[in-house]
């Protein structure tokens, strides 16, 4: 994971640049959506979609009828977490904190059903944890509408950028201006009940004791 | 804007298809940060970036030296907000209630240097409205650095997904579960100065009143 291939090797911001193999993981449990890159008709295509993960494989779900749910050629997945922006003393030292990882990987199509309720499961998890187990799991008409894809996590890069401009020390430093970051600060709200529910039915604990915490750690 | 081509016609999930030329300015007025996909070396590549946009055109910068800023072949670039979980009674119901917005097209560099000045302060502006007039404005020398693309906003799918699960009225409302939605809250945090900055410095208005407001409008 994480050893260099000519397009993962960091060519520019290598200051941003991660070869920590414990980087990987730890920008997908930051991220909820993933920007999926397909080739459709010859040109990109790019796609938000939930995932889940685990050691080996990045997993994508869709219907069936999906367009951007294909094998045999080769996907790039990117999972980007914004953590704020960079205000430096010149408009051309701005720039973002942020967190993100690049995968490239030709998709495996997971047809075993064991193998299907474990990706479904890891991706409702990692979105919404406890509600694999509260809500009805899959029936085998539903599995049969889902297209669960598998990108294995051998290639990709990951950059974090998280430090201050990089204009302290030189001569906009003399401006006098006011730099440094503006942090973006992102947690779960308040649960809204679907409109048709009953009265008198309240969130489960793992749903309300979400609210008021931070969404990407 | 928004007229449908092949495959900007909303093909699956119509119900969150928009045709309104209203949406795509608001879609790209809530996000931040654009997924820019090429192809490089016949593969897809999906790059994170900050955008700016008027009524024609996206803009997108970068090094000179960059792989994914590239001219002549067709990009797709897509902006998403994400607004919360769509939590239901079925593992089957579950999705994210978002915003985004994919625009084909491609990609112009921009040469002029009035037209430079422009795209760069609409970018500048949109993630960090104020800073175009008080931070220092790019040199002859950054601007050569600058690579500056345009893509035309002519073709563009947008979707929209802001209702509760789909299920409230179906078999498994029966189940008794309480199903609803979780509501992503984004705010900007409190501005960190960079640790170079002299004491007594203060940030300006237009950067400190946005602490506490919401990011995503």
């Amino acid at each position: 994971m994480l050893s260099p291939t000519p397009r993962t090797r960091h060519r520019r911001m290598k200051d941003n640049g991660r070869t920590d193999p414990a980087d990987l993981p730890e920008v997908l449990a930051a991220g909820l959506v993933a920007h999926l890159g397909v080739l459709v008709d010859g040109h990109p295509m790019v796609v938000p979609t939930v995932y889940g993960y685990d050691h080996q494989r990045i997993f994508l779900h869709g219907s069936v009828a999906s367009r951007s749910l294909t094998t045999g050629a080769e996907v790039c997945v990117t999972v980007t977490v914004l953590d704020g922006l960079i205000l430096a003393r010149s408009v051309f030292e701005h720039g973002i904190n942020y967190r993100s990882a690049m995968i490239y990987g030709i998709p495996e199509k997971i047809n075993d059903p064991d193998d299907l309720l474990y990706g479904l499961r890891l991706l409702t998890e990692h979105v919404a944890p406890g509600q694999w187990d509260y809500t009805r799991r899959p029936s085998n008409k539903e599995l049969a509408a889902t297209t669960l894809l598998a990108i294995p996590l051998a290639e990709a890069s990951v950059k974090i950028s998280d430090g201050p401009p990089d204009d302290g020390d030189g001569p906009d430093a003399a401006l006098g201006l006011w730099a440094g970051r503006l942090p973006v600060v992102a947690t779960w709200g308040t649960p809204v009940a679907d409109p048709l529910l009953p009265p008198g039915i309240k969130p489960p604990p793992h749903i309300s004791t979400r609210t008021g915490r931070p969404i990407s750690g």
